[in-house]
């Protein structure tokens, strides 16, 4: 198994990447990685480690780099030669199994798109990520933000993808997909979601009905469906309030001797705490529908969290999740046809 | 001062309302509690508290009940009697200050809306609410829900809402507002969304830009402004965290012997956590933009919880809230025009 990695990308960049992919590279010896980016830069970052399984980490040349503030366009058009787009087209061209980045969310999905193109029966690629729940399980969320305007049939084709996910990677037979709206009733929500409701009703998918914000993190559905422009918000939105929590605990904590010495006598269940809550156990964006496995790492990531990120790349390549996808694709949009007529 | 509380309103009703209320009222020596509903039940309730104080508590019979599930339309016009309606009457009539529910939403505000119509120059009212931010302050976010299909022209008038609500209750000079968006950059977002920001920008506020979702919760902007959608998905993603995060603390800190044992050590430290991290504490939203002061308490409010709604009542009310959010408007709107002309 081939992974590409755009060691330029995120925040941070090489000295993230790099790390995390001889990491993985070593603790997965099914796995060859390809670090796609400047060559020498990546070649002293590699230096800076202890053990590398030189046989299994290739270095693929690449000039350019697509900026977090590069618009669509200029990394579409004018850098052809971004680690980006060679990491994509070493998945187009079979030297790949599965492609990531850190970068540019924006011009990730937008190169991949264009190098890749959809699969049949989808028009718009969405951004899938788990959430964690309060059972301890995780709910998948779609999409994430590559779809700002979306209409009642692309909501339904997200269903369709979340739905296959899930079957492909995590084996579970029949999801339940809400719908994410402002209220339980069906006529609730805007125009598009109202529409939205009626066909997945009457669609052959597992449709719960709505659900609402506080009903992502309860675990009720194994899916979410909403357009792109909520679905970044309440992810953003999301850790931001864990941020505040996570502050607020190492604030109090710290107030006066004390806390600080209650805080050492608890350091056990803290430490327990943070790693449960620990959002970057959940890094590792799919971006589905489209012709080749391609994932998407926070661009905070540090070295442990895009690691993370790796092993759900690796997941999907090893339960066929492109194939897996295309056979319940073709299955569902049979039930669809046959249901409709 | 005198306050018009629905008192059957609510997941539980009577026995969260009427306590709360007469606390309230025993607290508040300047407050007359006008206490709305089924009277033969309300003064059964009353009879259960040991401390009434008498003079200042007044019941008002009403004999029908909005529920939580009722469509907006039954409310409106076939439950004339509820004790909804008779609440919003009192203050339309100048018998109470200010109104408020703990019931159905939307009910609430269509009710609110009839009966005491919009202030000139806005066309749809909006729900406010403070939610809490990491540097120890408050947003404030509208709309929450009231408008699900938003236009530009709707945001803008969320804006001036939410800047005078600022200025009128919390004495901030010139609060920053920030458009609710996926990303900092003007030209990001659905459409309403690009041209609300055009329109902001070229307006007399002191418009930040845009705000994504983790910056909420981060003190960025005294006002965060969102079509009711998306601000109520975001609003109950957020408690849906919160209950999660609470509910780790809780089970980590019960895990074993050891760790109950931490926890009772650390109990002064959880309790400050418990207060700080208390959402109760936020509860009580404005419905701005109508001709009277009305409020909304979270349905699933406990008594707690309801006291500090009615005490945002108060303080609307001592702060002349509608007086200033008159004055604001007119203001801001002369602005506007001069700007526009």
């Amino acid at each position: 198994m081939r992974i590409a990695i755009d060691c330029m990308g995120g925040d941070v960049g090489l000295s993230v990447t790099v790390p995390a992919s001889i990491r993985f590279a070593n603790d997965y010896e099914d796995v060859d990685v390809i670090l796609v980016g400047i060559e020498p830069l990546i070649k002293s970052a590699i230096n800076l480690i202890d053990e590398v399984p030189s046989s299994r980490v290739h270095i693929v040349n690449a000039d350019e780099i697509v900026t977090m503030d590069d618009p669509i366009d200029i990394a579409l058009r004018r850098k052809k030669k971004s680690s980006m787009y060679v990491a994509v087209q070493n998945v187009k061209e079979g030297n790949a199994d599965a492609c990531i980045s850190a970068g540019n969310t924006g011009a990730w999905m937008a190169i991949s798109r264009y190098i890749l193109k959809t699969l049949d029966g989808i028009d718009r690629p969405a951004i899938a990520a788990y959430l964690p729940t309060n059972k301890g399980g995780s709910t998948t969320m779609l999409d994430l933000g590559a779809n700002v305007d979306c209409s009642a049939k692309n909501l339904l084709q997200f269903a369709i993808m979340g739905t296959a996910l899930l079957q492909a990677v995590e084996y579970v037979k029949n999801p339940s997909v809400g719908l994410l709206n402002i209220g339980s009733e069906i006529i609730k929500g805007n125009e598009v979601v109202k529409e939205a409701g009626n066909i997945l009703l009457s669609s052959p998918l597992n449709f719960y009905g709505n659900v609402e914000g506080n009903e992502i993190f309860s675990g009720k559905v194994n899916v979410v469906v909403c357009d792109g422009f909520v679905g970044n918000i309440v992810l953003k939105s999301a850790e931001g309030i864990a941020k505040m929590f996570s502050g607020a605990v190492r604030e109090e904590f710290r107030r006066d001797y004390f806390s600080f010495f209650s805080g050492l006598v608890s350091s056990p269940v803290l430490k327990r705490l943070k790693n449960r809550l620990d959002n970057r156990r959940y890094n590792g964006a799919s971006l589905l529908g489209l012709r080749g496995i391609v994932f998407k790492s926070h661009g905070s990531a540090d070295i442990e969290s895009f690691y993370f990120a790796l092993q759900r790349a690796r997941e999907a390549v090893m339960n066929n999740l492109l194939e897996k996808t295309i056979d319940k694709l073709s299955q569902i949009n049979q039930l669809l046809r046959s249901f409709n007529s």
